[in-house]
């Protein structure tokens, strides 16, 4: 979302790419610049032409990240940077940031064998046991799903494979980006308890501008970390 | 699905495109040929690397049909042709074939202001009132999640916005369509009831091969009977 990305690009220091760089009808809208030696490119899902709001959920996230993977090649690393809900039963509380262990999609469920694996589509995180303990952030798995909410359905995927993050892009990034043979990895900053009392609507739109905050200032410390290492090293 | 598209590929007398139009790393594979007057571009999902099994769902289907507008442009209508689930309380039966009103989303929840219409995300169909009657063809809403099965809150949605066929892509289909201007039509054959009692994926499997035949011989006849009209005639 722009209320997302916009203290990015200003902490970043990007441009935006004019003309586009990921052309119409795509709308999708990218900022690059060069920080710490690196390329940088930030790409936003853009806005919904029929409704003014920005585009979210896995559809714009997995055609964005294709589009900007296919313009920006080679690519070493795509990080899916927003903000999310996070369950306190493992340790989130408002404005944590986390990095991913895995991304699953917890809304796709396909009761037909093999075809429940691929619903659940699960990918490994770029492993960064280095970078977690050097920055102090938090880790552990992504779901995704294209519901703000979520049913008692959703709960039990996200039971079952250790959610400790909830949002709606980070495993469609995760397959659009495995398609390239890019390494994912998620950066999420809290902005609701999944697991509390309180709607997960209400919450989020009074912690996101906290959230965006969060993420303004560890995106760039992350980014500063693993400039010029080997995956290895991360 | 392959096993939805082979049929129409054999009817159609369509080939594969070698080298592909659409190049990897996106999954999709197109056949291509003239029929009646026009260009016909049949494009499938493709596999999933991890599982083998067909990519299905919202996401593929957004990023194969705005690729394949892309490539094909320009583009008169796009068809979403597959199998899907019927309600038999809106007439719906195991083999008939539907054509879209209009397509939406039934499991993308954001209860904000204008997130919800977002997430809604309704899109009229090309009208195709002489098609019906000329082709004896049942039409409704199309309404689109990423489960084979459906929860309480999907099916409130699906019975708010009248849903007469529940399937995985089209309202998908319906926004990649919508950037590229291009007009959305759904061909939807039932291969199990959704408002009735034995579980879909039992259903779905013991009748896919007779949807498929179904669409096999409908598909063609609108194609046909479509061929050379104006928008105002279908």
């Amino acid at each position: 979302m722009e209320a997302e990305a916009a203290p990015m690009v200003k902490a970043l220091n990007l441009k935006k790419d004019t003309p586009p760089r990921i052309p119409p009808p795509a709308p999708c809208i990218s900022y690059s610049g060069t920080d710490w030696g690196m390329n940088i490119h930030l790409v936003v899902f853009g806005k919904c032409k029929v409704t003014d709001v920005d585009n979210v959920g896995t559809v714009p996230a997995a055609l964005t990240t294709y589009l900007a993977l296919q313009e920006f090649a080679p690519v070493d690393l795509v990080i899916s940077a927003g903000t999310a809900g996070g369950f306190k039963s493992r340790g989130a509380s408002i404005a944590d940031v986390f990095l991913s262990t895995a991304m699953v999609n917890h809304d796709r469920r396909i009761p037909i064998p093999r075809f429940d694996e691929y619903g659940l589509g699960r990918y490994d995180a770029l492993p960064t046991p280095q970078l977690q303990q050097a920055l102090g952030l938090k880790a552990g798995v992504v779901t995704s799903g294209n519901s703000l909410t979520y049913t008692t359905e959703d709960m039990e995927v996200m039971e079952l494979n250790g959610a400790c993050v909830k949002e709606m892009e980070a495993a469609a990034v995760a397959w659009a980006a495995s398609l390239h043979g890019v390494p994912p990895l998620c950066i999420k900053a809290i902005t609701d308890v999944v697991d509390g009392d309180r709607p997960a609507e209400e919450e989020f739109l009074e912690n996101l501008g906290k959230a965006a905050h969060a993420l303004q200032e560890k995106v760039p410390l992350v980014l500063e970390w693993i400039a010029c290492k080997k995956y290895s090293e991360l």
